[in-house]
């Protein structure tokens, strides 16, 4: 087992726990918490799908209201618990062991004020390749839960005017827009991501608001690397923000 | 009445007939022939609300099809005309004075390769602020034809396999994806157009086909102006390929 304790890079105080088998997480889980907008209304917050917590723990650094994170595979949870132990952060994050559904179903409505999710990326086709261990499996294709679960779970669990955010590939973009219309989660604010500015978008940011209405912002361009494959600026200044 | 002809800014032979007190056509107008894709296969374009046809104008540099373009205002249809025949291009440009619903129906279904469309940006709401010009009203707001009207027709008298190529305001991004979702044509590609790197995106181009494949890209972002407010280099090249 290649279980190793690393720094969250860029901030100081903040360590996480990996395993470079089966779980690691990406510039994403950072790049997500940024487009969160936290204002003082926020009573809580619902990280869904949170692996071994990036997203708590970069939340963490922004408010000190409570974040509850949900991770459905055991081992990962252990990863997630440990992390959350070793920042000394248990009274403000708990993670829990659950099938999302599961979770959601065990809540009242109308229960949290901001959800976040980097779910799974992949859809569960069989003709997809999945990966031959089962943890990233799991964590990249869409075995034990799809993305209308995202949708419908929030619906129940936000409050009204509650917001969801996501990070998504863009080739699950329509299809995201779909749902969000369907589950009435109004898209609010996007943000595409370019790996370079000459790239194509490979990933977006999504905001979106129960019971909200229309209109949408498309947020400037994020562009990860310069030409030479440096972090551009606004990547380098997330990271050392704190 | 305030008509001129002016050269089309970067087009060495091309001139445009123009009305500053009714329409002139706006940077958009070059920035839509530019996104689209003309293949071997294509063997004829229709340009909807045409305006004083700036697009066809472009469209001719890049093809030796034929190119119809439809405008409902008799008067601007005049100085479409007066623009293809300056132009000496009237055995490859065909403007028609016609509201492209009443143009629809007089045509049979599968008749086009590529369909362009610069709409009128805004709602016809009863609260919204019209310009007291009428010509500039139809061209702005939606009075004559609406959005769902250029799904409608495009869905009707493109060909299987063929491309809708549209611009429009981000406001109206999420609504133009649903109904295109409704007439099941798929969007392929979109390009966010930022008028500065830190800016929001305030226009959208969009590729979709009939019968076509889910699955999109989003091109790189399309900047207008450099922070000094030059145009950037991509945008001077558009004006330069010729």
């Amino acid at each position: 087992m290649m279980k190793r304790i690393n720094d969250l890079v860029g901030f100081d105080n903040l360590k996480i726990v990996q395993n470079d088998d089966w779980f690691k997480f990406s510039l994403e889980a950072v790049l997500l918490p940024y487009f969160v907008k936290i204002n003082s209304n926020c009573h809580n917050i619902l990280d869904l799908c949170t692996g071994n917590a990036p997203i708590p723990l970069v939340l963490s650094t922004m408010t000190d209201k409570p974040i509850i994170g949900v991770e459905v595979q055991k081992d990962i949870y252990e990863l997630a618990k440990e992390t959350v132990e070793i920042n000394h952060l248990e009274k403000q994050i708990t993670i829990v062991n659950d099938n999302i559904i599961d979770f959601a179903n065990k809540y009242d409505s109308d229960s949290f004020d901001i959800i976040t999710c980097n779910p799974p990326y992949f859809k569960n086709l069989e003709s997809s390749e999945k990966n031959s261990d089962i943890h990233k499996s799991i964590a990249r294709h869409e075995l034990l839960m799809n993305l209308e679960d995202v949708m419908k779970i929030s619906r129940k669990l936000l409050k009204n005017g509650g917001k969801l955010y996501m990070v998504h590939r863009i080739e699950r973009f329509i299809e995201v827009i779909d749902l969000l219309n369907k589950y009435h989660l109004s898209p609010k604010r996007v943000q595409f991501i370019y790996p370079k500015i000459n790239n194509s978008a490979n990933l977006f940011l999504i905001e979106s608001s129960k019971g909200g209405k229309n209109g949408l912002i498309v947020e400037k361009p994020l562009i990860v690397h310069e030409d030479n494959g440096d972090y551009c600026d606004v990547i380098n200044k997330m990271f050392k923000r704190m």
